[in-house]
């Protein structure tokens, strides 16, 4: 795949991959990507990630149900990271929110705040 | 600063961080904050960055003047890595574009292609 070629992964062999929301722009997650994961993200046209805490290729969201339908892939200006806008199902972040960026810094305060909505119980959903 | 103290910079002591247009929500680059990278940021709410290429802290804009004033930072769920919402002066990109995410991958071709206006040039503005 010519996009592969263009690509430069880093001494791991991975590239970032910013997960956008194809429904409202909204950045889900940061995930990290093999080239075999992308090239199977792409032959599948469903997100591949390389957990890199358990050192192995998976689906995004094979436990939870909550898989990521890729509708777009860009590359930025060095081939050093990708934008992939998904639909999303449910939510991205294991922790029950739409986004993993659901806390945010307040600098007045000096403290991280929870700005989201839950929208699934974690407990429920990966029975721990 | 209580976020410092919540994130996790990598065996680098590096953080990646995806800047996203407050105007309109669009990723416009992803750079990585050494810690005085941050704390440099907060501090002053203008963007900071730790060019890899170079090996040392920089104003994001400091040659093109295209700085990147800071309006809201979030953290992931397991704080490896940052949202930053800013307002930003011209563009992001060095290559003349308001995002470095400018090259569409279509999957029928097989082929990247310029999807975004250029909006300077970077001979004129970086004298190359």
């Amino acid at each position: 795949m010519k996009l592969l070629e263009q690509l430069k992964f880093d001494e791991k062999g991975l590239i970032p991959a910013i997960i956008v929301d194809a429904a409202d722009g909204q950045v889900l997650t940061l995930c990290y990507m093999t080239r075999e994961a992308l090239q199977k993200t792409l032959e599948t046209g469903m997100v591949y990630v390389f957990r890199r805490s358990q050192n192995r290729l998976m689906l995004k969201g094979e436990s939870s149900g909550h898989t990521q339908t890729v509708k777009e892939v860009r590359m930025d200006c060095e081939g050093k990271s990708l934008t992939l806008r998904v639909e999303q199902k449910v939510a991205a972040c294991h922790a029950g929110y739409r986004t993993c960026y659901f806390r945010r810094y307040d600098p007045k305060a000096d403290r991280v705040e929870i700005v989201e909505q839950q929208v699934f119980d974690p407990k429920s959903v990966y029975g721990k």
